[in-house]
């Protein structure tokens, strides 16, 4: 699929550029590549040309929002950190500034998941990976900052983050914030 | 919409358990009210007669589910545990007792929600609803624990809990046991 994306036709970049932000903003199933290829300019048999079949449009759309979303992650923990301990806790505050978007509509990868029960969609281990890799983040900034147990608390930090997610998308307030404190808690205790 | 619940026909019960099963299992956009109605035996126009429209029956669904999910933690807790403090943590128990169901497939509110992005919808403010009922049943638990902060740990344990859901989605290992493990160190905290 990388392959797919580095070697896209100006045709196909419009028509994951659309499908991205249709997929995300009203989900898999109530868009139909009818809609995208419309949207994008193209044909139909353009987009199939391009991707194959939905289930690769929607796989191909998985696979780059990850690949954004670890740059971008990662820049900006960069950016707004200056030791282990505060890059650790700037994932939260990044989770924040994302959570703070005008078409924030919670995880796009959870989401998917809720669409795809096909255990064979070849979507699902694109979403599995991305959380495999937040995980991974997690333990190495946690190693970094000299966690006792760096594997636990990378654990724990993945469940406060998805969590976070799930309930900034309901009516209920301060959800990122509240995870950024929990997961200090548990980081002092780690460090203990 | 309790109402409607209370006063269903046979034909209702039997196309809202139709409905309930295949929106769960299979998303709430790729089940057509066609297959709901064949699937329970009713035309088309019973099943409006019951509910009215497609959004209207998702609705019942979710409702349902939230009636027949506080009922169900309710009394495994009450079964499972016999102090406060444990039944804080069965909540946990239970909800890894609910994830080895074969048809465990995520959060069915937090699925729905990622298939609703219209505002108007009615389904949505059930969402919202359950997952402050989770976070009350939390706090309610967590006072009786004697938790020094029962709303601030009752948000932790919502956050626990939904991540905790997630992650199970995927083929990460261990996640509600993490959530409890990460739970008990934050009421320890909370109860010093």
């Amino acid at each position: 699929m990388t392959e797919v994306l580095e070697k896209l036709t100006p045709a196909g970049r419009r028509v994951l550029d659309v499908a991205a932000e249709l997929f995300y903003g009203q989900g898999i199933h109530a868009v139909g590549v009818e809609a995208i290829a419309a949207a994008a300019g193209v044909t139909k048999k353009t987009l199939y040309a391009c991707f194959g079949s939905k289930d690769q449009l929607v796989t191909a759309y998985l696979v780059e929002r990850d690949q954004r979303w670890r740059e971008w992650l990662r820049a900006w923990v960069a950016e707004h950190a200056s030791s282990p301990r505060e890059e650790l806790l700037a994932v939260f505050d990044a989770l924040g500034a994302w959570m703070e978007r005008a078409d924030f509509r919670g995880c796009g990868f959870v989401n998917a998941l809720a669409e795809i029960p096909d255990p064979d969609h070849p979507g699902r281990s694109v979403v599995f990976e991305q959380k495999r890799w937040m995980r991974q983040y997690f333990e190495q900034l946690a190693t970094a900052a000299g966690a006792a147990d760096p594997g636990e608390f990378a654990g724990s930090a993945l469940l406060l983050c998805e969590g976070a997610t799930v309930v900034a998308s309901t009516d209920i307030p301060g959800a990122v914030q509240h995870a950024r404190r929990a997961a200090e808690v548990l980081l002092a205790r780690s460090a203990a």
